[in-house]
Parts: C-alpha cells; structure tokens; sequence
C-alpha cells in the first residue's frame, strides 16, 4: 500500500479549464483502487462552489454512478435556480466520456445566518476513548487506505471489534481526524472517513458501497481536530443507511450525512474491490 | 379552511404535455396558502418516474427554491447517468417562469435487489398511543392542514404538547396516515405530514420552512395504515434538520427521510405564513 504523496490541499486543488473545472484524484486518496467516496464529495463540493462563487455549501447531494479511477475529473456546473439566500447548482463529474458523479448543492453565504442552538445529543468525547489508527491495530487483517494516513484518523478501539472479528455490537464507529485547518471540504471528507459501521453489528460481510450521499453542513469548524460519530440503524431490502456527524474541537456541529449503501450478505468475494488489494 | 376537494389519486396525477410533464397542486394541498413539501416531494417523484420509466425511487432529493402556489408545475426531465441498476434523473418544476423546485432521484427496478433485515431501532407501535387529528384537538389553536384530513392523518397525543403550549419535551412527533393503498408517493407525502417535531422542545415558536429533502425509498408498502416517526436532535446556527421514518402496517421500513430546515427563534410575525390564515 501506497501512503497519500500529495498533500491534502493540493489534493483539493481545482483548476478552470476551457471544458469545465478540473479536480484530480491522486493516488493515495482511493480505497483499494476506487476513488474515496468522502473525497468525491469534497472534489464536487469545489466544483459546486467554484461553479457559483458560493463561499458555503449547506446541502449537497452526491450521487455515485460509476466506479471512478484515479485520474483527472472533468465538471461542468450550472445555475438551477434559488431564491435569496439559497443557490441551487449542479455539477456533472465525468472521466472520459463517463459521467462517474452527479452532484447537486445549494449554496450561498451563512455569515447573516444564526439561530440558537439546542441539541438532544450528547455529543462523543474523544478525550476519554483509546484511539487507534485501522493500520495500526495488531488484529486488523484490513489495512486502512493511505487517505486515512494522511487526514490522520483515530478510531475508537471500542468501535473497531470487527477487525478482530467480532460482531453483535452497535453498528457505530467513532473517529478523529487531524489535519492542519479543518475546512467544509475537510468535513466532507471526514463524515466518510471510517470503514462501514454496519461491520461491528454483522461482521465483516461484504463491500458497502456508496449509492448516494446527503450532507447538510451545519457550520465552519474552529481550528483543532474533528470528532466523527457514525451509525447504521436500518439494514434492509439490499441496502443500509450510514449517518454521521462532524463535530469540530468546541462540539459545534459542522457536517450532519446520510448514505445510502448496497448491503448484501456474504463473504468477499474475487470481485468486490477489498478484496483486490 | 376549506377541506381537500380532490382526491389523493386525482392530485397526483401527472400529464404529457408538449413542454414537458405537468402535475397540479389542488387547492387542500397547501399549508395555510404553501404547497405542502411532502406532497410536492411526491409530485417530483411522479415527473422522475414518468420521465424516465422506472418503477422505483431509491433516492430523491428535492431543493425547495421559491413559495410555490396552488396550480399547475410543468416539470422538464432529463437523465444525468446511471450505473446497471441506477439511473440519476433530474427534474425542474417551474411555475410560470419561475423554478420553485429542483429533483434530483436515483430511480430503478428494486425487485431484484435482495438482502437481509437487521435494525438497532424498536418501530413505533401505534395501537399502543392515543390517536387524535391535530384539529381535532381541543386545545388546539393550529389547525391542521386539509391534506392532513385527507390522508387521514392520526397523531399520538403524547407528542402534541405544543398544541397546549407546552415545550420541553422531545423533538418527537408520531403519527399514523390512512390512505386506500399506500404506495411510494404516499409514504413520501407522509415523511413530511407532520407539525414541526422541534415545536414540541422549543415551543411554537416559529415557521420551519424546509430548504433541502431527501427521502431513501427502501422498500414498496403493504396494503394498510403506515406509521410515521419524526425526531430533531439537532438546531444550530440557524438551521435544524427533522429525521422520519415511515413504516407499513408491517412495521417494514418504506421511506427514511431527513429535512434540512431553516430555523429561527421568536414568536410568529406578520410576514410568516401560519400567521396568515
């Protein structure tokens, strides 16, 4: 396994070209040969944002059409419509003649945006777990991706029995992710950063892979680590949701996410991607 | 208040016209003078089935851009990309030159699609609440909308505080809707029926108007009542997000849907559109 070469800023680099905006997915910022979905979302988020001239993103909405590579991604943005404070955009991201991604957004300015905060949470205190980097835990049979290394994510090991092959706990994984001055984009990436929840409540039973993903950014983080609190509540019909939050150093809310996933029983098999590597 | 002259069927009926679809939203589907969210969540799911063929969503997401009115959308449709089983469709309903809704949805065929049942949640069981129509409270104030009464909409009284002025409480509201024959349209209008789940905590204490909605359809309803279940764990910054799943008669899991809102404190004004009927 490769670690992530080019650094996270520069990995988040967009550029105009005279066919679109153009983003790039290094090497290093894949999961076992497939662009990180986490990452996808950020790199769309910089199109939607770029495309608008937008400085935030509250909603935005990924849908996962063909597995990528890494390599350049084309986008073409447009205007769909809004009102005051909202613009919605969407954004095409297409890998040679495939659009791999379709990305819709509203987006505007929060800086005139407030409102009082009330939480039925109790937010996860990542001072008192044991955090473990995945690679790093002697069990783990499942190397974590380079992407992992470089955003420098901790799982709590009290989530991370399904890499010693555990099962029948809670589907939720708690991490931290460390990076110099966490962003909306940071945040993007963040809310899929761990492996699927649903692995420490079924075991380790297959590719989840990513069909949609919805993220509301709540707020703009302060500088410090993020806390990610992911849970799977509802396995059902060939598919699983996956929820998480965000939360930056002072507790605030950034990113709140939802995905929906493929979910079907059965161990590796050649063809899924993890088992690739 | 006058009640929903037309019927459910009738309401989501959907034409060919030669500028595209075009559905209609009856006098009765509106919340005191707005089209009701849920019902125009349904309305786009009717122009991305129509305008692509397929017979499910699996997921929609909808950016409610302008106030819309009572009358007529004319939806234009278009296919972005898709992967075997999934097809992203987007759709834009315009009422007179105006885009009041942007649709995005991952449609296909889920009767092939299989997989196990697992959940970390215990369903709400109706038969074990009181059940009362918002206007049919006495102590009510608010009265419910027409397109409650006719979807038959049922509260459980022990999350109808605030209709007493009650807050404090959970940001919870449950509810049961009755309708003929439950299909996809109809579970998603019922994400969406109930009052504002934050009332309950925070009091009644202002409009929530949905900016963003998306619903993960995971499953096609059996014949009976569905049962709906509607939390807010989270304001923040101006914003708030409301989580509800609706089940079947069964207790199978149909729609999951999560809103974000605007949110903001103070009693209602002049302007808003509660305080106007």
């Amino acid at each position: 396994m490769s670690g992530a070469q080019v650094g996270l800023a520069e990995a988040l680099e967009i550029t105009s070209t005279p066919d679109g905006w153009q983003t790039r997915v290094p090497e290093g910022y894949d999961v076992f040969g497939i662009p990180h979905g986490g990452f996808l979302a950020a790199l769309g988020a910089q199109a939607v944002l770029h495309g608008s001239g937008a400085p935030d993103i509250f909603s935005i909405t990924i849908h996962y059409l063909k597995k990528g590579a890494v390599g350049p991604i084309l986008w073409s943005t447009s205007e769909v419509g809004g009102s005051r404070r909202f613009t919605s955009v969407r954004a095409e991201g297409r890998q040679g003649d495939r659009v791999v991604l379709a990305v819709n957004a509203l987006v505007g300015d929060r800086s005139s945006i407030t409102g009082p905060t009330w939480t039925a949470t109790s937010p996860w205190e990542p001072s008192e777990a044991r955090l473990s980097p995945v690679a790093g835990t002697p069990e783990a049979n499942v190397p974590g991706p380079a992407i992992g290394e470089r955003l420098g994510v901790r799982i709590d090991e009290a989530t991370l029995g399904f890499v010693k092959g555990e099962q029948g706990s809670e589907a939720r994984m708690r991490a931290t992710v460390e990076v110099d001055a966490p962003n909306q984009l940071t945040a993007l990436i963040a809310c899929d950063i761990t492996p699927p929840a649903v692995w420490n409540a079924l075991g380790l039973s297959g590719w989840v892979p990513t069909v949609e993903l919805t993220a509301h950014v709540r707020g703009r983080p302060a500088p410090g680590p993020l806390g990610i609190d992911v849970v799977t509540r509802n396995v059902a019909e060939g598919f699983l949701e996956e929820d998480a939050e965000v939360r930056d150093v002072e507790g605030r809310l950034i990113v709140q996410s939802r995905q929906l996933a493929r979910y079907s029983e059965g161990p590796f098999r050649e063809r899924e991607p993890l088992q690739s590597t």
